[in-house]
């Protein structure tokens, strides 16, 4: 076991499980949440705080690689100088959209696939070298990199062609990133989500499995799957798992 | 949180992921292991004895509905009489075999079958009335039903051709009955072990993945995802993992 | 181009997909359909006949090997003697069964397992070796074994226990096969028939696809993607195609 | 049989699938072909021409939605007036490359990004209109949308970091369009190439599948099954065909 300084990292941190994940790493790690506006990290960090964690908020867009850039120096020098990097988590969600194809402009897919691959691909450049420096230190849990996907992941369903898009792609970029840099000691796994989340915005969906308690997703139980794929031994990876209610149709 | 009394079962108990699993639940509940002959269980039912769990070994031959019939009775009246099923773990091994398809005789894929498929039928038909009554108890964890699958599983791959038709085919009743019994609030995985675990049996096989450390897979990192399965919440269920070494090429 | 005399095997041809390929296949070869009994052949045969084809029907078991057996060899010396195997298509239906799993025999199990994966087994070992022998003689097209599969080759949805166990089964027998063979210059594919065959017993099932125009599956067209796959070349293989309507969710 | 006139469109028109597709369908339609520069197309169109074909090149960029318009805009006017679409094919290849992912840069990734989602998205904006309203005119065959995919657009292999997020997602629009469209007379199929084509520039690849013959993929045996896509009814649409040369590992 290091003594290291280890912290963790959750990009898209808003209500659900990207705060959700960032409550969870707190328990062990320090934590730094990411987000393109503060209002979206706020609360999480608060909670974290008052639970006797250890939180930053740092505002920035995943799918700009100079704003990311910027972000992480300031981890690295302001945040948390000195910690090496335990886990990663990518979870900004990036143009959920439901919309004949003939009525989605070229511009909806471009915003689709900033969000969904371009603000993972730069997230993956910035972390997965920070990564990689933690495997050398010997940490308690293989240096683990976690990727949030949807049943859009998994299934081009009608009127979600730019969904479809950008999180295939998604999850192709994650499956490459597994296959590289599994075997230098960093675990990449990608997680399909299937199911609405039990969040504020959604309280409105009554309608979801027809209302049945627990018929939409605990944020807090997708956290605990997280926890889960980053403490797995190296022996034993999980590349990816699909999450959904017990009365989800699928 | 209830005050029933709970139990758990493994069956394939032999050692490597039928041990650890049956070690992992004693954690938490009394076990019964299920094998053909007492000498796969009687090393783990020992071990968990001086861990100060609660462990019972039964013999009796799952392909065979008549000596699971027996088992499952004997469970009920002398084992743990009174007692709720609070998770149920098919790991028996059926017919792995590598042989050239015009070599292998029917009476071999007849093997593979009644292992891999039919003795899982009759597990499961066994353990889901029993895991659907655990559910009215209100139980910490969702009652689950858990199977071992692996490469074979997912890949047809050449010289394979009678496990290939087993572990598909075992998949596809575990999809099904979860399918089926999710709804009810029964919790139905399966999990792809895609590599070779670390047991003595393996030992010899110093070329898995260039021989590196952690190049198979150690059986209680398996039991880890096990637990971490039957503990996910109801809202959150994961139909299927995949676990492999980290250097393992997929 | 060989003059290798060339013969078609389907088995499994009953209305429907068989008879439709008999049909298609016998455009260009003689062919021998085989069947449990003569009533689920007699009519194709004499439709091949009647189209200035030639057709034997043969009654066999493909479950049970021996009945198979004596099968080719009454093909070998009597039906077609001295012809070379150019395509074999298994389209046996097994046990095609919706019924909640706990209300599901052991003996239901068997059967259907019996009829989608030991008959396809025993199919494949009797005609394997036969297209083998015809690659060294230059046919036309690569020497093809087709297998038909279903939406439960894929999913395996509530209540389809059985049926998802063996369709499974069937499609990594399949797979396995693929890639044993292939190399060897034998096209093994596989077809995942996602609809309801358009066949005088499914007029009465009105309501498949709102009972709109060709919601169900024209056999014919079935058979034509059949011949399609045995016409491919061998740089060229698929090994498997799906088939639904247009209409069909899926 | 309708006596509309029809034409077929082939985009990513240079050697290889691109240009035997568009051979293979002139046998039935006048042909238009679009890459970015003649040199890809003039070799394709002279080709069809001298077997008595009707063909013509059309200079556009896919992945400029104003290129590709003012394309449509020519052919519409000026080429084949008055003519309604029969079949569309995508083949355009977007960024192929093989490198590390840290040596790997965004633009790279909207590179990949740019040709094989962005380009086949307005490709389909622009065809799928015109392919709507060849439904209506009863054609031979039902209109069609075929797009070209990959190895990776299933796998996302190391070191293949843009090509599996681009591939995965352009897989992921073909099958939301698939869905969308299909119940609306569209047939929308995509083909997952596993292998290397046989053109010139893979000449030098010796060691493809040791040099075997035939181990490198024929671009007029995929254009075969093009063909065969678009000529499959509609009660049984293939969605998805891999194709790959007979000795491909996979």
């Amino acid at each position: 076991m290091s003594s290291t300084k280890l912290f963790a990292v959750v990009a898209g941190a808003g209500p659900g499980t990207g705060k959700a994940t960032a409550l969870r790493f707190s328990k062990a790690y320090p934590v730094v949440l990411i987000a393109r506006r503060p209002e979206s990290y706020e609360e999480a960090v608060a909670e974290i705080k008052a639970a006797g964690g250890t939180a930053v908020g740092v505002s920035a867009d995943a799918s700009d690689a100079a704003s990311l850039d910027a972000a992480f120096e300031r981890i690295k020098t302001e945040v948390y100088p000195g910690h090496k990097l335990a886990v990663a988590v990518y979870n900004a969600a990036g143009g959920f959209m439901q919309k004949p194809f003939l009525e989605t402009s070229v511009e909806e897919l471009a915003g689709s696939l900033d969000g969904s691959v371009k603000g993972f691909f730069n997230f993956a450049q910035k972390t997965l070298p920070l990564l990689l420096e933690t495997v050398e230190t010997s940490p308690p849990h293989p240096p683990t990199l976690l990727v949030t996907g949807a049943t859009a992941s998994v299934r081009g369903s009608a009127n979600f062609s730019t969904f479809a898009a950008a999180m295939f792609g998604r999850r192709g970029l994650a499956q490459s990133l597994a296959r590289e840099f599994g075997p230098k000691g960093v675990h990449v796994a990608h997680a399909v989500i299937d199911g609405v989340i039990d969040i504020p915005r959604t309280k409105a969906y009554a309608n979801v499995n027809g209302g049945v308690e627990d018929g939409k997703i605990r944020a807090d139980a997708i956290a605990e799957s997280y926890w889960h794929l980053h403490a797995q031994h190296r022996s034993a990876f999980t590349q990816e798992i699909d999450v959904r209610p017990f009365v989800e149709k699928f």
